[in-house]
């Protein structure tokens, strides 16, 4: 799914309520109505726009009820700073049979056996998450390195750059390598209108047209 | 900021163009409304909006002309699963000042100089990057492993839960152990209409009641 699309998706309350409720376990339309709070066209209205966006599925029970889940294992990253603006969004692969899965799937009905196994697989989940909290702690960490090395990124292209055009187009480059046509739509402006700007950073040395994975990219970075 | 807040600001896609262009540089309000292609009453909706939510400042110039730019260092991560619905912001710290910034600040007017800063913080800027990546692929393999604990909670939560409303206060127990107004909150049921549940799960020896960093927690996991 596209980033904008997710970012639509849960930029409204209802829906993300919705989803927080189908994360829990999959729901009849009741369930739902009755757990937002809000009318059934209203909460057709929400389920619809996500079954069209794959984020959700209907299927029917035994009984021809209707009922969704959640599809999709999706992460979404957004980082804002004076000096970025980046958005993401991942597919998270779940390991269908991991170790362990086995020895803890539910064939034996015994209750005690069960809520032993749950307790356990708990511990493990809150092992895996000290682990996503320590991992997501050195991501910050990297992402204020880079926050502040664009800092100082800004401070010298005022001194490179001959106007505010110039300005823009180096700092799209340095963020990520770009080609005549990203670098337009990235700044929201016709081809011809940065060609002068592109040739005079490339006369001037400050900025390189070269080959980078078969495609050719402006990028401050030589080779 | 508040998660909630956040995503209804990024779920407009006006705004998400306005942060996007600020994120390039402090912008008057005039070159916003030509790059955003929006009307200067829409776009002064979307600023104060921003404004009012802390994540965007306006100062003004020498010459008394109005400028936008962006204040805050915001990290936003949604992850959201058949099992799963996580929204979490937090605020990137950034180094005022680390080791290579002396070396690299713009006091030296000699473009030559500027040029190969500029280029030597790329550098460094594309290996901060290639870093992050890395470990957001470690960070999406953890979450994928959780995805997988939960599926496997929910098998034995059916095995021990015996209605829906005691599966439902067992998985939101499982994700992080509760106390009873948050779960209550979070399962959008008032206090009294868990309480026999809670205590059946208690008496049955599946969940305890006890206190986790002075706070007095449902959860699943003994001491």
């Amino acid at each position: 799914m596209e980033s904008t699309q997710l970012l639509d998706i849960l930029g409204n309350e209802n829906r993300r309520k919705i989803l927080q409720l189908l994360a829990s376990r999959p729901c009849y339309v009741g369930e739902i109505t009755e757990r937002i709070g809000l009318g059934a066209k209203a909460v057709l209205g929400h389920l619809d726009m996500l079954e069209q966006n794959g984020m959700i599925r209907a299927d029917t029970n035994e009984r021809r009820r209707k009922y969704y889940q959640i599809t999709e294992n999706l992460k979404l990253e957004v980082f804002v700073s004076p000096y970025s603006y980046t958005v993401e969004t991942s597919t998270v692969q779940q390991h269908p049979s991991g170790d362990g899965v086995e020895e803890t799937s539910p064939v034996q009905k015994d209750d005690a056996k069960a809520v032993d196994a749950l307790k356990e697989l708990n511990r493990k989940l809150f092992e895996l998450e000290s682990g996503r909290r320590e991992l997501a702690k050195q991501q910050r960490n990297i992402e204020g390195e880079m926050t502040d090395v664009m800092a100082q990124c800004i401070d010298w292209v005022h001194e490179v750059a001959h106007d505010y055009l110039e300005a823009d187009i180096l700092m799209t480059v340095i963020r990520e390598p770009q080609n005549r046509r990203s670098l337009s739509m990235s700044l929201g402006l016709a081809e011809y209108f940065i060609e002068e700007q592109i040739s005079s950073l490339i006369e001037r040395g400050v900025m390189y047209e070269r080959q980078i994975n078969n495609r050719q990219l402006l990028t401050l970075i030589d080779e």
